[in-house]
Parts: structure tokens; sequence; C-alpha cells
């Protein structure tokens, strides 16, 4: 979202800034009473709920004026709030993995703890009654679309559904993602928006006036996904620095184990073994980064030896879509390493084996009852991570 | 609605009516203490749960007798409730533009514009709490669901949601539009109804117990629309009555400007310009209507020349679908007009520009950044009115 | 669901217990203080919401050793709360009529007639806040749909919607139900569920932590049509015992006849009219049955004798997809018992006309505006019906 709606109101009728800077999104900075300040030649900011008293924003001078650093007179602007009160950073969106540092996420993890607490003690809470947030999904993905709703009612707020959102840009109906964007913002909170192009979530954000979350843009990010599993491996081994992380089966194409890989790097002495057919091999650009970062990593053939060693055994599905015609090429991939009893037997006590789901037979169903299956309580981990994420989103830290 | 499911309860056993009239819905009228009741011949009004104490209607005579005048001993009927209290009129259902007289409109303003308010400043509103909508969807329309689903959160109603609804009606499961409101109103206490038919909306609320509101019946009505564009009129320009409005775009397919021109004939010394391809000018019902009201009217083929003179320009957008195979015609029709930057450059200072939405290129982008650009406003206002209309239908003025 | 999840904590560590039995869910039973407790070996009962204060289960023992009936030590056990305080049963899914004797139906009618208070009277009933429902329809039935969410909704619960749950099987994300279902536990307290695979509840309820109810799976049970179907009789006529039903139309096919028959066989000296075309007759199971159980049964071809006699005529929809290409005989079979104004004509004052809807033309129109036409009424039963089960196998009696 555009930084300023989530401003407080403060109102500085007649006083004169000094604008510091003016970008092509019209956001600009200037000082007030010392204080560094955003604000946004936009009218539709005004109509964000989360501000109390506003009155259109009247220019002394014309946007021209402004880009040359002119005084701007009788402007209203709006101050960070609770967001900024002594903690330690400001959530506007979530875009991708890339976004977050290791302090991010930590304190993100912290609110999530927090949030096991209350799905499970308090089934009522309310910290979110009366934010609406919309689920604007343009191709269809119920696992996501639940989690996100449950964590949005599970703290009191309401949701907008739509698995429909392709209607808006149709043939017939035709319309921008920007405009649909800002006529969605109208309605709504926050957005949760899962798109079939990569970038859109970005565009989305840069127009809206309030917070969008990435719920998935084609084969670019899954960003809560990537925050669930790092969360997931530290609830399940206690730790990340120091982890040894076992990543198998379809590297090349899996959004979600190069997202990890490059979360990972942001800790110390990790780790990484890739397990994969050779025909979806974890890919250079990954590998020269873990390399730059510090972080050790070996390509392993013997899912077996690396199991032993292992902290997590993070398994995922080999993708048919991927081979187009060469269903031979699909099929030699996909029996090669399955996690099974055997691979359970020599997999250490306090270890565990990971999946984003769904699975088709890469885990055995043997291996379910066993309490290093992981798979499920990473699910849930979801839940957590998001009802983490709209709090923060929208009633700050 | 059959105006009696609204009604409070009020217990006559046992005292003596005169039928004054039944019509064909079985709805009757007759004096009670002196004040004109209407009741209804029907058992499923009893199921309506705004009323607090009814017991099953035991008629002392047979339909037929009624139908007949005689008295009617030991009925329980039901009593207008807040809606005619002091106030000006009552709202039973929103089914077309032409429903409502200038009154009622300035009614539903003062309301909406109170909902404003509610929106911005009371988030947690809990004005319908207790209150289950229906969206009884036949076709999707992803935008209008989504500001009636917001309406009724914000106000702390709840929402039954379909974009399904053409199962009721499929082939194998075939049944009619009035069985599916019976059943439907059984679960909800509104419901707001898209249908591809028009007269839809009217049969269902023949039928129905309950409000109902159309959201759009096929090439039909779309009321709620009307209302928000002669809102944001208002709003914007701070008057109706002496305006200047530019029809721009399709006068001839596009219900939205048809419903507009009819309400604003309830305003005194306004005036319409029609500006539109040859293909799709306004058709003659309307031109009569205007003339017929004493509403001054032209047409011009200078978008330019209308622009400078009027305070509202309402554009709309060319529908492919309305050219069939000339698509030479299409293309011509829809380059011709556009509202770009030199149109506003020959707009007055408070003038607005206005789209139903959603735009294609009719609108260029680089007008959005221009405060008199007032189309996502009108859509956020399409959330106040629509509020508006929940909470009277539901819990009256 | 299995029986652990819904009990409340007792935190038994360092107790020992005798595992009394364990079964192939991984459930054993052991006594603990003087009672029979049961428990699961499993790690996701954990997730329960609940549970309040469950930390994670440390066997002692390995699942091996259990099996061989040791002593198990410092492990933390849950116990059956409020359902088995002084109450008759417990009821943990609901998944087909069979699993319901006559005290439990009459059980759940007495909470389905609170229910009819409570959506008359306390529009703001908060009984389930803080709950979570999760419709899991993998076939559209908006009406089945609708009718739930409005029953959780009334009580003031939340819901999880899809109809879209087929993505989860499709062929590209392909996962079992079982995954399925371990998944969307995670984010919700009960799954009502819809599929088109006979015994598909079933599954779900072995493998869910949470309650299930089964919406219909293929052509398998309906158990809430069944239970709304035999509420409506006990409303409308008064009794159960004693009556005398006339099931009429498509008795071959109707799971909805079928489970009546069945359900009425719980009654005493109940006597069951077949009226149907000689394609659609009742099987010989159903009848066997009755027999069985002392039931007493006719076929008859003359639907104007049977009306006479009867209680309760209730007519279903011949279908026509069971006719494949014999529509001549889909003809003839559905114009031959049609219930209209003749059939009223004959009808007993107290008697009813019941039908499960939808309805095409079996029922004629004019038939509606009589007190005796139930089948709207008994369509809002299923709404008590299923606030009522909502309501007990989430807090209980």
């Amino acid at each position: 979202m555009a930084s300023s709606t989530l401003f407080s109101m403060c109102s500085l009728k007649s006083e004169s800034f000094d604008i510091k800077a003016i970008n092509s999104n019209k956001e600009f900075k200037f000082n007030a009473s010392n204080l560094p300040v955003k604000a946004m030649l936009s009218s539709d900011f005004m109509n964000s709920r989360l501000l109390t008293d506003v009155n259109l924003l009247k220019w002394g001078q014309s946007e021209r004026l402004l880009r040359d650093r002119m005084q701007c007179h009788a402007v209203e602007v709006e101050k960070v709030p609770a967001y900024t009160m002594g903690k330690k950073f400001q959530l506007d969106d979530v875009i991708e993995a890339q976004q977050f540092d290791r302090e991010t996420l930590n304190a993100i993890f912290e609110v999530a703890k927090k949030m096991e607490n209350i799905e499970k003690k308090s089934p009522g809470s309310q910290i979110l009654k009366g934010y609406l947030m919309a689920t604007l999904f343009y191709e269809p993905s119920t696992r996501t679309r639940l989690s996100f709703e449950s964590a949005m009612k599970r703290l009191g707020g309401e949701v907008l559904t739509t698995e429909n959102a392709r209607e808006f840009s149709s043939a017939a109906k035709g319309e921008t993602l920007e405009d649909t964007i800002r006529t969605v913002e109208g309605y709504s909170d926050i957005i949760v928006m899962r798109h079939f192009e990569s970038g859109a979530a970005k565009r989305a954000a840069s127009t809206a006036g309030i917070p969008i979350i990435n719920a998935g843009d084609g084969p670019g990010q899954h960003p809560t996904q990537a925050l669930l599993d790092v969360y997931t491996i530290e609830r399940e081994i206690g730790k990340l620095d120091g982890i040894r992380v076992g990543l198998v089966g379809d590297l090349a194409n899996g959004r979600t184990v190069r997202s990890l890989a490059y979360l990972l790097s942001k800790y110390q002495d990790v780790k990484i073994y890739f397990v994969s057919p050779d025909v979806v091999k974890m890919k250079d650009d990954i590998k020269d980064y873990l390399t730059s970062r510090g972080v050790k990593w070996e390509e392993s053939a013997d899912l077996m030896e690396v199991a032993a060693k292992c902290d997590v055994v993070y398994q995922t599905r080999i993708q048919r879509e991927r081979f187009g015609e060469r269903i031979d090429l699909y099929e030699e991939a996909r029996g090669k390493y399955i996690v099974d009893k055997d691979v359970l037997r020599v997999m250490q006590k306090h270890a565990v084996v990971m999946h984003p789901l769904p699975r088709l037979d890469e885990i055995t169903v043997e291996v379910d009852a066993d309490p290093r299956a992981a798979y499920f309580r990473q699910a849930k981990n979801g839940l957590y991570i998001r009802m983490a994420l709209l709090k923060l989103l929208l009633v700050g830290w």
C-alpha cells in the first residue's frame, strides 16, 4: 500500500513544509515538527477508514510546483501511528520473501507464537473486529484461501471472498488490475490477492491505499508459504542457526524450495543438501546466491545418506505439468526419491519431514503416524503466520 | 416483499374486521382500532424472524369468504412498525429506479451520508447485527456482490453468498424462481438478487415475505447503480437542481445512463447533453419522457464543447457485444469520444468526470490523478447507498 | 471425528494407566481415577482448539509397547466433557441416518424446537460465537450449503466456504480426501462435507479430529434431510407413532424416501403406502427391512385412495437422469402421479403434503396456497435441524 494510508491524522493546516522528494507514485516526503513524514498526491487515500478526521487535501500549489520543491501551504498530512512507536519496523504489504530480514522474521515469528495461544485459548478473539479482508483470487487455491480466511475469522475479522476475480479482467468487462484494486480497496481494509501473473502483487501494492498480501502470483512469489516453512523449522527444531536441511524433489520449478533456500541464507552456519532427479535440479542462481552468502550446500543422489544427517527433510512434489509430453521422464523422476519408513529409520530422533502439500506419493502414508511427520503441523503453522501478518498489517505491533 | 412481513405483532384475537380489499397476492386490508392495516392470506409470513410472538393464523372463514368481504374473526394481524412512526415512507423492496420520487431520494441520501461517517469512524458498527443477507446471483458480478456484502458487514450484519444460483434453475434441478425464493427466504432476512431475466426481481418481490433488492436483472433495471449515480452528483457538485450533465458513449444500450436521465428528470432546471456515436444514440423513449417532464436536452457531436459547459461528464463504455459481427463499427464508435487531458483542460474547476466502471480506454489513465476524476469515489458511494438501503429495509428509518 | 478431540484436558502426568484396548484408528482406552477414558495415539489432536492447556504427548513407550498393553507413564489424556455429564448420549459426527435411534431422534428434535425460538426471538444469538464451520463441497448444492451456513450464522458462528473442493483432488493437485481433511480441520472446528462418492463422509470422520457432518455423499446418505423429514412429520402431525405415510414418485432411486422409510420403522404402528410408476418402484431391501421390523406397508397404484387415508403424502421428483435414453419412459413416469387440487380435495384436514424440493410439476402450483402444503415449512425445518446438530456437535447438550 501507499505508505501514507496507515498514517494517523495530523492536522497541519497553514503550516509550511519543505518537500524533500517526490516519486512516480506521487508519494512525497517532508519534515513536520522535525519528523520525517511521507504523504501522497492522491485524493483517494482520503477514503482509508483508519483515518478518523480527514478533510480533502487542498494543495496550495500544483503538482508541478511540488516537484520543484516549492513550499506547500495548507496541506493536511498524516503521520505514522503505532507502528513506529518504539517498535522495530513498519509492515506495509507482504509481497515477496526477499523483503524480510532476519530481525523482521524473528519479530513475525514471535507474534505467530502468540497467535497459537489465541487460536487455542481465545476462540472469541476480537483483535481484528471491525476489519474486513477481501480475498481476491484470480485463480482458485482453496487451501490458501481457507487458511487466510480462517486466520481473519479467528481474530474476529470479517471476509469478502471471490475466487472469480478473473471476471474483472475478462474479455467483456476487461479492466486493468489497477482499476480493480482501486474499486476493491473501497470495500475492504486489506486485500489478499492470488494472481496468475508474476509481479501482479507488486503492481497492486503500488496502487492500493490499503495493505496487500501476495497469496501467490504465478511462477513468482508465495511469501506466506516461505514464512511458514521457516517458522515450522524453528518450531520443530528449536533453532535456525546451524541447521542441516535436505531439499528433495523438484528443485528446479518449486518456488517453495527456492524461497526457503533464500530465507535460510539469513541464518548462520546453515547447510543445505539438494537431492533431486537430474531433470529438475536446483538452478545456479540460488546456488550462486548461497555461495555468495557463505551458506554451505552440496548436491547428493543419496537420499538415505542425506536423511541421516539432516534436521529437516523437505520433500516436494514432482509436478507432471512441467514435463509436457515427456511422461516417461516424469514417471522416472517422481519415483526416484520417496520418503518412506526406510527413510524414517535412518533419520535422527529430533529431525522432521516437511512438505508444502498437497502430496501425492512422494511421502508414503505410513509416514504420517510418525511424530517426525511435521507436514500437517506445517500447514497449521500457515494459519498462525497469516494471523500474525493480518494483525501486523491492520493494527500494528 | 409482501408488506405484512415487516409488521410488528398486534394481537387482535376475537376482534372483528371489515375486509377492505383483497388482491391477487392474497394481501388484504382492513381497519383495526381505526388504523388501516394490511395483512396476507399466507401461512409463511409467520416465519419472519422480525415477529416476536406469532401464533399460527387461524381463519374463522375460508379464503373464499374473505374475498366476499365477510367479517373475519379471530385473526392475528400485524401492524406497521417504526417505518410509519412519524416518518416519510415505507421501503419494502428496491426493484426499479422508477419507484423513487424526489423526496424518497433525498431521504435515502441523508441516510447514505450518515453511512459515510459510520464506515469511517465506527468500524465495529452493530446496526445490522443479527441480520442475514443472502446474495443470490444467477450470473456473476463480483463488483456488485462485493459492494453489497461489504455494506452488510460494515453494519455488523452477516452474509450468505452464492454466485451459483443458476444451479437452482438448471435443467437437472429446475425449479421456478418463486420456489427458490420461498426456500432462501427461510434462511435469511433480505435477498440481494442478480438475474439474467428482465423482471425477475419484481417476480421475486411479489413472492418473498422478506425484502428483495434488485442488483441487476438482465437488460432491465439496476436501481442501486442509478441511486449511487445521483448521490455522487449531489456529493460532488453539491446540488441536483440546475445541473448540466453530459452523457457520453453508448446511450442506446446502457441501462445506467437511461436510469440516470430518468432520475434527473425529478429535479428542476436540469439540462442534459447526449454525446454519442451515431450507432448508439439515446433512444426516443427517454428523449420524449424528458421533454414531457420539461427537462431540456440536446444532442451534440462535440465532446469538448459539452465538457466545457457541464457540471458532470458521465462517460460510459461502448460494449463490444452489442455490435455482433460489425467489429468495424465497434472500433469506430469506441474511439470517437475519449475523456483525456484535453477534455480535462476545458472542463470547469468544479466539474467532475463520472463512469459506472469498469472502464477500458474511454477515460485515459492520465485523468485518474485529477481531483475531478470522480469515478472511484462514485464506486465507493455505491457502498454508502447500499448500506443505507440495507439499513432502511431491515430496521427502518 | 476421533472421540478424543472433544475431551477436556485432564492432566495426568506421571500417573500410570492400564491400556484397555487399542484399535486401528489408534484410539485406545484406559482407566484413570476409575473413569473409562478414550485417547488417541496421534499428535494432531493436540491442535484441537477446544483444549485449553495441552503439551505435546510424550510417550514413555512406543506404540508397539502400547499395543502389548504395557503400562504407560507420563501421558497427558483428555476426558469426555459436558457431553456425558448426566446427558443421554454423545454425538461425534453425523454420517448416516442409521446412526440415530428413537431416543436420539427425540432428543435432537427437542433441541430443534428450541432452535425455532432462537431463530425467531434471538436474532443475535451467540451460542456458537467463536466457532468456525467449513463447508467443504465437492459438488455444488447451493440449497443445502445455504441452509447449513444460515444455521451456523443464526447461532453466532462463522463459516469458511468452498464449493470448489474438487480442486483439492483434481488431477494436477490430486491429494487424498484424508489429506484434505487433515488440512481443513486445522482451519475450522467442524466440517460439513458434500461429496460425489458414497462412503466419503465416513472416511472423513475416521480421519478428522473434529466433527464431520455428511451433507450428502453421492448416491449414499444425506442424513440431515432424513432428520428434517421426520421432524417435519412430528411438527405437522403432532406424533410419529401410528402415522400413515404415502411415499409417492421415484421410490427406486430417491435416497430421501429410502432413509425416511428406514427411520419411520423406529416408531410404532406405522403404515407406509408406496405409490410409484412401475419403473421406479421401492426396492426389496427396504420392503424386507420394514417387514422384519413389523412395519406394515403396501403398494398401491391409486394415489387418490392413498391420499384419502394418509397423514402425510410425501411426493418426490422423478429424476430424468435416471432414464438415460428412454425419454418416453421418463415422460410416462413423471406424469403419472401428480399432487393437485383433486388430491387435496380427498386428503384429510389435518394431513400434509411434503416434498424434499426442488419440485418440478409433480405438485401443481395451485396446491401451494393450501395450509396443508408443508414443503416450504419442511425446508425451513432443515434450518432448525441443522442448528440443533451444530449446537450438539460443538457445545453439547
